[in-house]
C-alpha cells in the first residue's frame, strides 16, 4: 500500500529566491491571521440558517464542483460517474463512496493546479488528515471526513468561526425572498453573512424565462414591471430591500462589458420591443448595456457598491447542456473589450464620487491595457481581483505585475473567493495573502518598495481595502 | 584573430536560484536520455528513404530555413545573397562557402534567440567544434562539417539513430503517394519515419492549383472528386491508405480556427459552389470550417488523431513573395478566437470519447483564456505544445505558466518539432525538457507539487503523453 | 513627526537572486555613465531657447504631468484641487504650496509604481534630500527645491549639461516656425535640442481644426494645400525645412495601425471629400492611412526615419474633456491590429533599404504574436521600447521576455523617454539601462548567452541602436 505524507509547507508560495522569500514571511506573518472578508460569493444562505450537517464528502466536495468534475470529465470520466444529475432524469452515480473513489483515482490530474491547493488545505486543516490523497487511502479518507461531518463542530455556523470570517456575502436573485437570510438575522447567531443584488434574471433578455421573471417582480412589487416605469421601480423597490437586509453590493454577471446611454424615450421604446419578446439578439445586448447604466444611476443614488463580471461564454458544449443542463464547467472566458464598451456608463457616471464600480475580467490581455488604465483615472472604477479560472497563483502573480504599475495598489479590492466551496474558503484566501505578500517581497528585495510601506500595502490588499471598497 | 570558447553548460536553462537549479538537476537527469518521440514534423522522408549525405553546410543549414534567413533579411542582408532561390530563376549566390562566412558575419543577431541555441548545440553536439562562431572561424567551421557530412556516420540513418529518435513524423498531402515512406518500410531498416496527413492543398478553396488538386484526387482514388460524395470518398480513401501506411494523424494548417456543421444538403450545395470556381472569400472560410468538421468525423470513424494550427498570416510581405515565392519567412501570427470558432465541432464530436483533437496556437493570448478552459473542459481536446515562434525557453516557459492550473498537464500533449531542420532535433526536445523540469522544480520549490509527483509529471511531458495522444 | 530616509539603493531593480545580480552589476556598470540619447519626447524647447528658471515645484512637478494627477484623480482628489486649468477658467487651486502638500499627502497611492520611482531619484538626485516624502516633511521638501529651482544650476540648460544628455529631441507640428530651435542653434550653446516632424494636425481628419490647419499650411509654404498636389508638396516642404533645421524623424500619433496605398485618383478623390469637410468616420481612418503611406514614400526620398504610434484612445472620459479639454490623463490603451494594418505600407517600403520605420505599441498581446515577428523579418521596421503605460519596470522586462526570441535584440532601437517631465529624464533612462541588464543577466545566469556577449549588448541597447536607429 502506497502512502505518502500529506504536508502544507509554511513556505508554500513563497518566491524560491532566499532573500525574497525571508521578506514574504515577515509580510506573511502579519496578515495571516486576519479575519476572512468574503465579499462576493456563491455559498448557500441555508447552511448558515439551518445550520444542518453537510450530507458526505462527495455531496460536498464532488458533485456540486464544476472546477472538480470539469478536469475528470476532461479526461474521460463521465458526469454520470461522478453523480452529476442529469436534466432528463436518467440513472447516475448514488453511492457517495464510488464517487469518492473515482475521484481519488484521478487525483494526480489536478497536480499544478489550484484545486490541488484547495482540496490538500482542507484534508490537512480542516479534517486533520495526515496521508496524501490516493486510490489507497480514499476510503480512509472518505470514512475520516464522513464521520467528522456528523459533529458538531463540522456544521456551517462552527466552521464560519472556526474560519474566522468576519463577512460572507452570498448572492440572490431580485425575486429571492431572502428567507434564509431573515432567519439567520433573527437566530441571534453573530455570524456576519450578507446578500447581494442580482438581477441578471430579470435584467437579461436572454435570461431563461425572463419575462415571467418580470411578471414574478412585478407581483413581489406591487409594480407594473411590464412597463418601463414599473419596472424601474420594481428593481429599485427590491433594491431597497435587499439594502435593508444588509446588502451593499450588486452584481451582473453580463456576457460583454457593454453599456449605454440611451435617451428615455428611446430605452422606453427598447423596453417595450423586448417585453413584446419580439427582438434580435443586438437588441437584448442594447438592452443589457442600458440596464447597467441603469443599475449605475440606481448605485449613485442608494450607494449599492456595483460589481461587473462580464466575458464568459456561458454553456459552451451543446451536448453536455442538453444533456446535463446549465453550470457544468463548459463556461469559457472570452476576449473582452472594456474601453469602447463602458465608456456610455463612465462618461456619466465614472466621475461621480457617490459612484463605486468594481470590474472584474476573464480576458487577462486587459489587465495592463484597458483595466488598469481605466482605473488608474476614473474616481468610480476599482479592479476586482483575479478571478475564476485566474484565481490561482500565477493568475494572481499575473494581476499583481500587469496592474500595479499603472493603477497602484489603491485601486484594487482586495480578495474576493468566489466560490459555493465553502470549505475551501479559507484556502483560497490564504493563497491570495501569500501571494501578494511574494509580490510585495519581490518589490522590497529589488528595492522597489520599501518594507515598512510593504507591511502597510499587505494588510490593505488583506483587508482594509476590501472594507472599504464594499462598505462592510 | 579572436575565438571564444563554445561551450553547452549543462545548467543552461535552468532557473538561476540555487535550490530551484538543483531539484532541476535532479528532474532533468531522468528524462533527459529518454527517447525523443517527434510526432509532428517536416523532415523530408527522402532523406531516410535515401540515406545520402547532406551536400553541404550551406545547403544543410542556412539557406532551407526561414528562422535563419529572415533575421539576417530583417537586418538587411538579401535573401540572394543567401543562396534563396528567387522565383524568375534570377542569378543568386552559390558558392555555400560564401554563404556560409555571410552567416557568420551576422551571428550575433542570433543573440537571446532560440536559433541561437540549437545551432551551438549541432555546433558542438553533432560536429564537435569547441570555438565559437565568428566571422575569424567561419572556415574552419565550413570545413570540419563539410567534411563530416561526407561520413557515413553523418548520413541522415545514422544521425536517426544517434540521436536515439524512436518515431519521427513527416507530412505530407493527400496527392503523395508516400513513396519515400514506402522504400524505408521496404528497406529493412529499423527506423520509425511515419507519415502524416495534411489535406490543406485539397480542403482550402484559396490553395494554389485547388481545383486542378481535386482533380488529381479523384484520378487516385478513382473517386469523382468534383462531386461531394465522390470528394469525401477520395479523402476517407486517402486517409485509408495514410493509415495503412503508418499515419496515427492528420494535421490542418488553417488560416483561422473556424469550424461549421452544415446541413448535408447545405454543405453539398457550398461544394459545388466552391468547384464552379465562382464564389467568394467567406464562402471559402466557411468551406474550410465544413471540412474540419466533416474531417473531425472521419477521425471518430478512423481514429486518425485530429491536429488543427490555425493563425498564420501566410506571405505577408507582397514584395518578398512576388520575388521568391511562399514560406520565405513572411508568415505572421495573427489574433485568433478559438471559442466561437470551435463550438460548431466541438458540440458535435468534443465529449465523443472516439474522437481525438490536438489545438496550437500562435497567439498567446488565449492560453489562459480559451485553451487551457477548452482542454480543461472537452474530453476530445488536447492542448498542443508552443509552437513556431513560441518554441522557445521563454515560448515554453509562458505556455506552462498560463496552461497549467486550469487545464492541467495531463491534458497537455508533451512537445512537437514540428522543423524541417533535423540536425537541431534533439537540441529542440532538450530545450523542451530542461525548461519543463525547470517549471517543475519551481513548482517543487515553491511548494506546490512534490518532488516525487514532478517527477513522474516530467517523464509525462517528455515521454508518455505525446505516445498516449499521437496513438504511437 | 514621522520621518524615514530616502534612498536609492545602488541595486535597485536587479533580480533578486544573488548570482544574477552580481552579473546585472557587473553590465550595468559599463553603460549607467554613457550619455543620454533621448530621440523622442515632449520636452519644450522654449526652456532651452530661454533658459529661465523653472516656476516653482508644483508647477515644475505635479500640474503639468498626467501621470501624476490621473492618479490622484483616480482616488477622489479633484483636479482642481490640483491647480489643473478648467476650459471654462473656472477657479482652481492657484497657491503652489498648497498643491504640493495635497500630492504629499496622496503620495502613498504611487507604491509600487513607475511614478514612484522617478519622483524619488529627482528629490534625491537632483535636489539632494535625504527623507522620504511625507504630509510632515512636504513643507521641507517644497522649501528645498523652491529654493533650488532659483539657482542658476538648476535652470535647464545647466541640468541638460548635468544629466549628460547627448542629444534630446522634441517634437513639432508642420505648423510651427521653430523659433525656440532657431533661439538654441544661434545661442552658441552647444546642447543639442533638436525637433521631429509630428504631422497630426494636418493628416488626421478628425483633428480639431484640421482644416484650417490646412489653410494655415498653404500660407506657411506658398502652396494651395487644399488640392492633393498643393498639399502633398506643402508637407514635403516643411518636412525639408525640418530635416533643414536638424529633424531626423517624423512621428505620427494614429488611432490605429491602419494603412492604405490607394491609385493616384483614389488618393486624390479622397482627399476632396475630406477637404470638403463631407466624409464618413472609415473615409477619415481610409485617409489617415493613406497619409502613412504617403509619408513612407517621403521618407524614402528624405531620409526622415518614420515613428508610428497608435491605439490610445483619446480623452476617453467625455465629463473631464469638457471641464478640463484634452490630455487630463484619459487616453486609453485599445487592442491593435499591426499584422493586417500594415501590410499596405509594408508590402510598398517594407523591403526598401531606403526606408525606416519605427513602430510602438500601447497593446502588449502584440509583441510576440505580431510586432516580433513583422521585426523579424521586414528590413524596414524596428521594434520601439515598452511605451506609455509600460514604459515601467515590468512593462520592460515584458518587452524584453516577448520580443527578444523572434526579433532579437538588434531589431529594437534602445530606449525613449517620451516625457516632457525633463527632470525625471536620467532616472526614466536608468529604469531601462537596470531593466535592461537584469534581463540580459538572466540570459547569462542561464547560460543563454555568455557574458562578454551580454557586455556588447548591453551598450547596444543603451546607445549604439538608438543612434542608428535614428541616424544621430
Amino acid at each position: 500500500m502506497m502512502t505518502a505524507k500529506l504536508s502544507l509547507h509554511p513556505d508554500r508560495l513563497f518566491p524560491a529566491d532566499a532573500d525574497t522569500r525571508t521578506v514574504a514571511r515577515r509580510l506573511y506573518a502579519e496578515v495571516k491571521d486576519l479575519p476572512i472578508i468574503s465579499p462576493h460569493g456563491h455559498t448557500d444562505p441555508s447552511w448558515f440558517a439551518g445550520n444542518e450537517s453537510f450530507a458526505n464528502p462527495a455531496e460536498l466536495l464532488i458533485t456540486p464542483d464544476h472546477y472538480v468534475f470539469r478536469m475528470l470529465f476532461s479526461q474521460g470520466v463521465s458526469m454520470e460517474s461522478l453523480g452529476v444529475p442529469r436534466a432528463d432524469g436518467g440513472p447516475v452515480e448514488t453511492d457517495p463512496r464510488a464517487i469518492w473513489r473515482r475521484f481519488a483515482e484521478h487525483y494526480p490530474l489536478f497536480r499544478g493546479t489550484p484545486s490541488r491547493l484547495w482540496h490538500d488545505w482542507v484534508y490537512s486543516e480542516v479534517f486533520g488528515l495526515t496521508e496524501r490523497l490516493t486510490p489507497d487511502t480514499a476510503d480512509h479518507y472518505y470514512d475520516v471526513m464522513d464521520d467528522k461531518l456528523g459533529q458538531d463542530d463540522f456544521r456551517p455556523r462552527a466552521l464560519f468561526e472556526r474560519f474566522n470570517i468576519e463577512v460572507i456575502t452570498t448572492t440572490e436573485s431580485p425575486l429571492d425572498a431572502l428567507e434564509h437570510h431573515k432567519t439567520i438575522r433573527e437566530s441571534g447567531w453573530k455570524g456576519r453573512v450578507l446578500t447581494a443584488y442580482r438581477p441578471d434574471p430579470v435584467l437579461d433578455p436572454d435570461y431563461e424565462g425572463f419575462r415571467d421573471n418580470l411578471v414574478e417582480l412585478g407581483a413581489i412589487t406591487g409594480e407594473d414591471a411590464l412597463t418601463w416605469e414599473g419596472y424601474l421601480a420594481a428593481l429599485q423597490n427590491r433594491r431597497e430591500f435587499f439594502a435593508a437586509m444588509g446588502a451593499t453590493s450588486t452584481d451582473h454577471g453580463h456576457p460583454t462589458a457593454f453599456t449605454a446611454d440611451l435617451a428615455p424615450a428611446e430605452a422606453k421604446a427598447l423596453f417595450e420591443k423586448i417585453v413584446s419578446g419580439r427582438f434580435e439578439p443586438a437588441d437584448a445586448e442594447l438592452f443589457r448595456g442600458q440596464m447597467l447604466t441603469e443599475m449605475a444611476r440606481m448605485s449613485v443614488e442608494d450607494g449599492l457598491v456595483m460589481q461587473l463580471h462580464p466575458g464568459s461564454f456561458r454553456n459552451h458544449n451543446g451536448w453536455a447542456f442538453k444533456r446535463f443542463g446549465r453550470d457544468k464547467g463548459a463556461d469559457i472566458p472570452t476576449r473582452t473589450d472594456y474601453v469602447r464598451a463602458l465608456k456610455p456608463l463612465l462618461d456619466r457616471f465614472g466621475s461621480d464620487p457617490k459612484f463605486s464600480m468594481i470590474v472584474f475580467t476573464l480576458d487577462e490581455s486587459v489587465y495592463a491595457r484597458e483595466l488598469a488604465p481605466l482605473a488608474g483615472h476614473y474616481p468610480a472604477l476599482k479592479l476586482g481581483p483575479a478571478w475564476w479560472f485566474h484565481d490561482s497563483p500565477e493568475g494572481m502573480r499575473r494581476f499583481r505585475e500587469q496592474t500595479t504599475e499603472t493603477a497602484g495598489f489603491y485601486n484594487t479590492v482586495g480578495f474576493n473567493d468566489d466560490t459555493r466551496a465553502f470549505l475551501s474558503i479559507p484556502a483560497r484566501h490564504d493563497v491570495a495573502r501569500r501571494m501578494d505578500c511574494g509580490f510585495l517581497a519581490r518589490l522590497v528585495v529589488e528595492h522597489r518598495l520599501e518594507e515598512d510601506e510593504a507591511h502597510l500595502v499587505a494588510r490593505a490588499l488583506t483587508y482594509d481595502l476590501v472594507k472599504q471598497a464594499y462598505k462592510l
